[in-house]
């Protein structure tokens, strides 16, 4: 089973009087679901004939570290894993650093000005022995990455109005805006960012998104739609929230029974509903949430 | 969306020489998934004309507390939950315990002595303001949440030789095996405890089975498979666990790529794998590992 589940949410729409559907990438069954699944699915595709170790970095409850590490568990290749921050920063049961130490990883420890280094360094001392190794990009965010969503987007069954995601380093939002251009649909893509800033926010998602139109189908940036990144609801940076925004995704949760958490797809939600209602978005369209996962967030959000 | 994927584990397949599929109820779409989603859209389905307040009982971070709030809050129901423990046992961060607040369910912290007395006394309360009031077994425990199981076997595309899940109250189980029963199966239903020692964990689910099969096919005691529930891997009791079991469930979380906790689905999963070794079950035997949740208990594992 590799698609994840799509399907309408009557309550809601009723109450934002348009016809809301809901994709649930964070019900992607392997490896705890979320959109690192798809991405380092099609990034492990791409490796060359011989791996034998797998590198990758994230911060100590990394969402994409968990994926990566598993997925190369599961191929019996060794994962090495560097890690921003220390171990003391998380407890060994919470949900993402619980499944990393599942995967066997070995994990180094570092402060963020180090990673690129040490990554230069981990590679090189496998490369010594005569070993196979890939590095991952951080958050799976690549090309290939941002590929597996524009193939998802063919998952939908029909065209919507408006898709509404979570926007964070950029490569599931660059993907799924190049999957709507894929299928020649006028749906307007609307990132809520989670962390960064713009004019930040909306050029990292156009650093891949570009370059992804231009290689799959010779499109110029004139000739596509333009990038929407929303950044009203970031609540002062990653994992950073409110007693607002926890009151509004909690009213949320109530009313779709959907996991929605303060670090991504609850920032997400709350940012559509607010989009719907100020830019007096016709009643009746189709509109699309789509749920990239981070439920095993809850435990690394911080006031 | 009711049903949950089943899906085959071939990896795993291979090593254990056996056909293994795995039914995803913790995938189940609505309030987080996971068996209390099953038993409380049966029971809820069973309320009377009029209903203002829902009242359920169970632990701080209770998987049926927190389905039963979020359910009640989506049908505009006032819940009232009878949770043993202190607010201080759980941080608002900690999974169930969130959604719980989320719901905006009335909570009285009790303790474990007192929850039958309470209830009465908030029955009582609601009743004399004129309110419509049902009273929701603790974990969802009734033959209403049995019968959810009983008919969710019929999800299963083919008569497997082999049902293995983790046994706790005990309406799971019964429910299991009553659906068995009713599609004629030869199947062999194994429930591993996670907290429960024999005798009182069959007698558990037997006090479920019987009076199950008694009004749904008017079979006797005598008439039906006894219950199997093996009591091997409860390591102390609910929620605890030992490094050996730990490793253990990390192996198997790798192999299969599985959310497996210490607390419930990791102690079933490694149960069944012995099982199928000491029991010498034949080679090809179609086996299914029912995962019935639990991902949001993580944190309230104990050593």
């Amino acid at each position: 089973m590799s698609y994840s589940p799509y399907y309408s949410l009557p309550m809601i729409s009723e109450e934002l009087r348009i016809s809301l559907s809901v994709k649930r990438d964070d019900l992607l069954p392997d490896f705890l679901g979320g959109n690192k699944v798809r991405k380092n699915r099609a990034i492990f595709e791409n490796f060359g004939n011989k791996v034998d170790v797998i590198i990758t970095n994230g911060g100590v409850e990394s969402n994409h570290a968990r994926v990566c590490a598993l997925m190369a568990a599961q191929r019996g290749n060794k994962c090495h894993l560097v890690l921003h921050g220390t171990p003391e920063d998380s407890n060994f049961l919470n949900g993402n650093r619980f499944f990393i130490e599942a995967s066997g990883a070995q994990v180094s420890y570092v402060a963020a000005t180090e990673i690129a280094e040490t990554i230069a360094n981990i590679k090189s001392h496998y490369l010594n022995k005569g070993l196979g190794v890939e590095v991952v990009p951080g958050g799976g965010h690549s090309i290939e990455g941002a590929k597996a969503y524009m193939n998802a987007v063919n998952e939908l069954p029909e065209e919507p109005d408006y898709i509404f995601l979570a926007s964070g380093t950029g490569a599931t939002h660059a993907g799924i805006q190049a999957g709507v251009v894929a299928r020649g649909w006028r749906t307007k893509v609307v990132g809520i960012s989670i962390a960064r800033l713009n004019p930040r926010g909306a050029e990292a998602v156009e650093e891949v998104y570009y370059p992804l139109i231009q290689q799959e189908f010779g499109l110029t940036k004139e000739q596509c739609p333009a990038i929407e990144f929303v950044d009203d609801y970031v609540c002062g940076g990653y994992s950073k929230y409110s007693p607002v925004l926890i009151e509004r995704i909690q009213k949320a949760i109530c009313s779709t029974g959907l996991p929605l958490d303060p670090v991504y797809s609850g920032k997400a939600f709350v940012g559509m509903v607010d989009y719907l209602k100020k830019h007096q978005v016709q009643g009746g369209s189709r509109v699309v949430f789509w749920h990239t996962g981070g439920l095993l967030n809850l435990q690394s959000s911080k006031t």
